[in-house]
């Protein structure tokens, strides 16, 4: 007996995400059959809507359904300190420590010798941009404390020296080789507490 | 910064699906966000079409989109013998292995007397019509080798019992590529009792 098309088809786009093997991704597939015909439809929708309604910020690069994210529409918030990230979903674990007031900056990868990933293919100049432009006091290099993440932070605080902007870098809470989104707000908060000059 | 409400719904939607907690569902709704556009039209529409196009089939339980199974439709296979399975997934393993060449029937769980799920609530009476009306020579009883899958066997065993059916019920044993000293007792006394002679 063969697979059913539509089955071969999820388990199919089930193995794309990350993380999950073919033997996940079967059973999965599985799963949505005995969804709810609700829940079958909520979930395909939210797919849908992810690809039509989600862009990034002009901005700061972070996820929205708006012109602008909610972090640079916020004039509460304290735009004169810019938390750079590698990706959205570091942000999101940042916000969730509910401990830091400014905006973000997304870089969208990092510099990767492995990979072969230079910094033009990163979002520098439109931080450079920023920092200029916003009379910015303070850049917090919050990348992933892995080789990669080191690295950019070295290459942007280099591109940052002697613009008149204070430096900093994640404290070393983190355990290295960690990934940032799978840190506890402890942990992360305490990163924040820990930052120094560099 | 609150999440965004399609991702808390992709969120919600993932951690539905088993073996996924709260962090993976989160990693997965942000993957959603860098599928090209015709990987998350094809997700949405197989998740949309499981629930439209897919139903088990009147004969055996199996999914099928057509009227009957691809098995049950097939008159190469041997209809006088059954192997009865708790779910169709399990039928799908059984025929990676490209060696059973009989039909299928699902029961569509197990008893079990810790959830209180009773023999009712399972396509029983279904099977015990087919053995009578196919001719049926031979079911093999393919349940989990676990507490309600011993007892639901026993049980359908019970009710086959002078219908001039051979009952079987797969072997019990080590698996195939494992190791002696990783085996638990049981298996391995199963092992014991089942030895053949070479």
């Amino acid at each position: 007996m063969k697979e059913l098309p539509t089955i071969t088809s999820l388990i199919n786009s089930f193995g794309k995400l990350p993380g999950v093997g073919v033997k996940s991704a079967e059973r999965m597939a599985y799963a949505i059959l005995s969804f709810s015909k609700e829940d079958q439809e909520e979930f395909s929708k939210a797919i849908l809507a992810a690809g039509n309604k989600i862009h990034h910020c002009p901005i700061c690069g972070l996820y929205t359904e708006d012109d602008k994210c909610e972090i640079c529409s916020d004039m509460n918030r304290d735009h004169t300190t810019i938390c750079v990230v590698s990706e959205p979903k570091d942000a999101i674990a940042i916000e969730k420590m509910n401990a830091f007031h400014g905006v973000y900056h997304v870089l969208g990868g990092l510099i990767s010798l492995s990979k072969g990933i230079g910094c033009d293919s990163l979002h520098i100049d439109s931080l450079l941009m920023r920092v200029k432009e916003d009379k910015v006091k303070e850049v917090i290099l919050a990348t992933n404390p892995t080789l990669d993440g080191e690295t950019t932070a070295m290459y942007v605080a280099k591109l940052l020296e002697g613009k008149g902007v204070t430096v900093t870098r994640l404290g070393y809470g983190l355990p290295m080789g960690s990934s940032l989104d799978y840190a506890d707000s402890l942990t992360l908060s305490k990163a924040f507490e820990g930052r120094k000059k560099i």
